[in-house]
């Protein structure tokens, strides 16, 4: 049971065509292939996963982005299949579902890019992706694709073990006129992003150069998709996609309603990756870590995940426990130099519970269990060494996260 | 329920007398206070937790460790109660604990080392534990309190949540003489070395020189309790103390036969560091990560507690599933500097899986099978690239770590 998402405002996106379909790639014949068509105009910046064995379609998007100096014309997403660990045989698979887009679609293959998500190890049925790209450029060439209902659908479609789509949007007036930013994700586990350890597509139909793009995906992605978690683990295909189509008014940084427009592209990618923590796998609590008072946002991090990441503390959270001995046990192995834990605070909500190195004056275990008690839990640390901040978003561990993940494939 | 856990040799060590008592600070009124009284010519090397919200008698031990240049005569360890996040009241009390026991054995306070297992956040009730040391003071000086029941009795009184004691002993033949050495170590939970997590003690009658003692400590914590993890939690009381009582042979780096003390250090110790993963809360399955071809040992530790962490790779392991997706994403997470997965291979056991970024050619899911439904099983990751290795032990995450973790102070 996702702790209180309800995500679905989906106002469609100029320049964009989309469709999904169900290409057999899922056990359950749900829908498991999208395909977006993107105008001409398209510009296009991403970031993906930081592991060593990225996925096979890490490696094409990673390419194709650079070769085509972000003019990208189509994106290609599958889910059932992660098609990762799958070596040279992968690569090529990868290679050859861009020719096949670029085909239907008329564009270069190198203006494609590749998206998987699913089970790692094994190889992508090669027919059944072909086909799947056959049947959506048929249904794109027959129809209007871009009603809120194709949104919905797309959302959807790249769900694995989520239980429910995220996908929200923005509208920002901007003098007379007005720009759209729509958004979807993917995630329910495996998530500590590293980069952001899920998929997400992220779609405005305003004009904006490569360079702005590239630059205001990266300050958005280090206060949303890299500041969650729900187990500390780091997938092999977690990428983030940012297309502005074009074909709506131009913005560039140095406009002056350039923060406008940043401001809702945050919350747009702050909620979709909150949204992936309140459907994480066997979540029963929506937890936020405000770490402030350090030295910089790194060590404020550092201190946000070492909490957010302690099974110690995530099942105290799923036990409703205020277990401030676990919150002092998580801080002190964060590896913050020469931290003075005379300095150091820390509060549940409102509730003050650990001051001057010792148990705050006043405070009772029925204070903390009050707080501990309701499904969104703040827990703030006052580090007091510093002007930085950050926060750090996670659930509790369950007993539903075992048997999710100990059944996954069964 | 542990597994394979049988560790119960416990040979006295000449210029030891210990006792166990119970003082009144566990609620069910089992032992909980331990004292150690060492010969005079004893000689003493500890390490300690590296958390910044190090406990009272943690600053306490390392202070007088120091001012006494090792020369220590007594332990005093509890267990119940941490002494953690106790602040300036909590520094004072085990101070006092230190001189209640000088005072009673008739040594300096600056030769005692306090050490404290248990809930962190609240003080130690005072009185209970001066009662607790002056009970044992008494028993000290009536009987021989140097039998093989001493020594087990101390290895229950120092216990937590461990289901079990961890007591083992070496003898190593030197010439026509031998040595003794016997440690015993608790701690089921909040356990990744950085030091080692938990308490342990081992003694031997050796006569060594304090330099000596703490080199070899530091070569022998390496493999054993910094090889070890449960669930990547690191405690704020985490100590382990090496005692040479010098009432034996001497012994010295330069001897020849200073590898067979060495070699019989780290049988004892990785032994007691195994019997925790062993018994740690709610594991059913022992694993070794081995991890080789690495350009130094910390990129081996890297991936081996990358895997070791990983709560989908722990609860794969519950799951008795071969999953090489979550393997490979946990080495791909591990941070190791341009490393080529087209080198890393990975086997179960002797089961080749995953080579030549591929899955190994013959493999299947069978042959995986059955290395998984084993209680002890080896991951063995070759990256390939260098002469260095390690090994890291740990346990699976199953539905008893979350209920036992999110009951432990109801």
């Amino acid at each position: 049971m996702p702790v209180n998402l309800q995500l679905d405002n989906a106002l469609p996106v100029a320049g964009v065509e989309l469709v999904t379909v169900s290409a057999g790639l899922k056990k359950d014949g749900s829908s498991d292939l999208v395909l977006f068509s993107l105008a001409d105009s398209s510009n296009c910046a991403a970031v993906f996963t930081r592991s060593a064995f990225c996925a096979a379609p890490v490696t094409i998007s990673r390419s194709h982005l650079d070769s085509s100096q972000g003019r990208i014309r189509a994106l290609l997403v599958n889910s059932g299949n992660a098609n990762a660990g799958t070596g040279q045989p992968g690569i090529a698979m990868a290679e050859g579902h861009c020719e096949t887009v670029a085909q239907v679609l008329s564009v270069s293959a190198q203006a494609v890019l590749p998206f998987s998500t699913g089970v790692i190890g094994q190889l992508l049925p090669d027919e059944i992706m072909k086909k799947g790209i056959r049947t959506a450029a048929q249904q794109l060439s027959e129809n209007d694709c871009n009603t809120h209902s194709h949104w919905q659908a797309a959302a959807r479609g790249i769900m694995t073990t989520d239980t429910q789509p995220k996908i929200t949007s923005k509208s920002v007036s901007i003098g007379a006129q007005s720009v759209t930013i729509t958004g979807m994700a993917k995630g329910a586990g495996m998530i500590q992003p590293n980069m952001a350890t899920m998929l997400s597509y992220v779609f405005t139909d305003a004009a904006i150069g490569v360079e702005d793009l590239n630059t205001v995906l990266r300050e958005v992605v280090d206060v949303s998709f890299n500041a969650i978690t729900v187990d500390s683990d780091t997938s092999t295909n977690d990428s983030l996609v940012l297309v502005a189509t074009g074909v709506g008014m131009p913005l560039s940084s140095t406009d002056e309603h350039w923060q406008d427009f940043k401001d809702a592209l945050t919350r747009v990618c702050l909620d979709l990756a909150q949204a992936i923590i309140r459907d994480a796998e066997g979540a029963t609590k929506f937890i936020t870590v405000n770490v402030s008072g350090g030295v910089d946002v790194a060590e404020c991090k550092r201190v946000g995940y070492a909490i957010a990441n302690s099974p110690l503390v995530k099942t105290a959270m799923f036990a409703s426990d205020a277990n401030v001995g676990r919150l002092l046990m998580a801080i002190g192995k964060a590896d913050v130099d020469a931290l003075d834990p005379a300095g150091v605070s820390v509060s549940l909500g409102d509730v003050l519970v650990f001051v001057n190195a010792g148990i705050a004056p006043g405070y009772t275990e029925a204070l903390g269990a009050e707080v501990m008690a309701r499904a969104e839990i703040d827990v703030n640390i006052d580090l007091s060494r510093g002007p930085a901040s950050a926060a750090i978003y996670t659930c509790d561990l369950s007993h539903d996260y075992v048997s999710i993940n100990a059944d996954y494939r069964s």
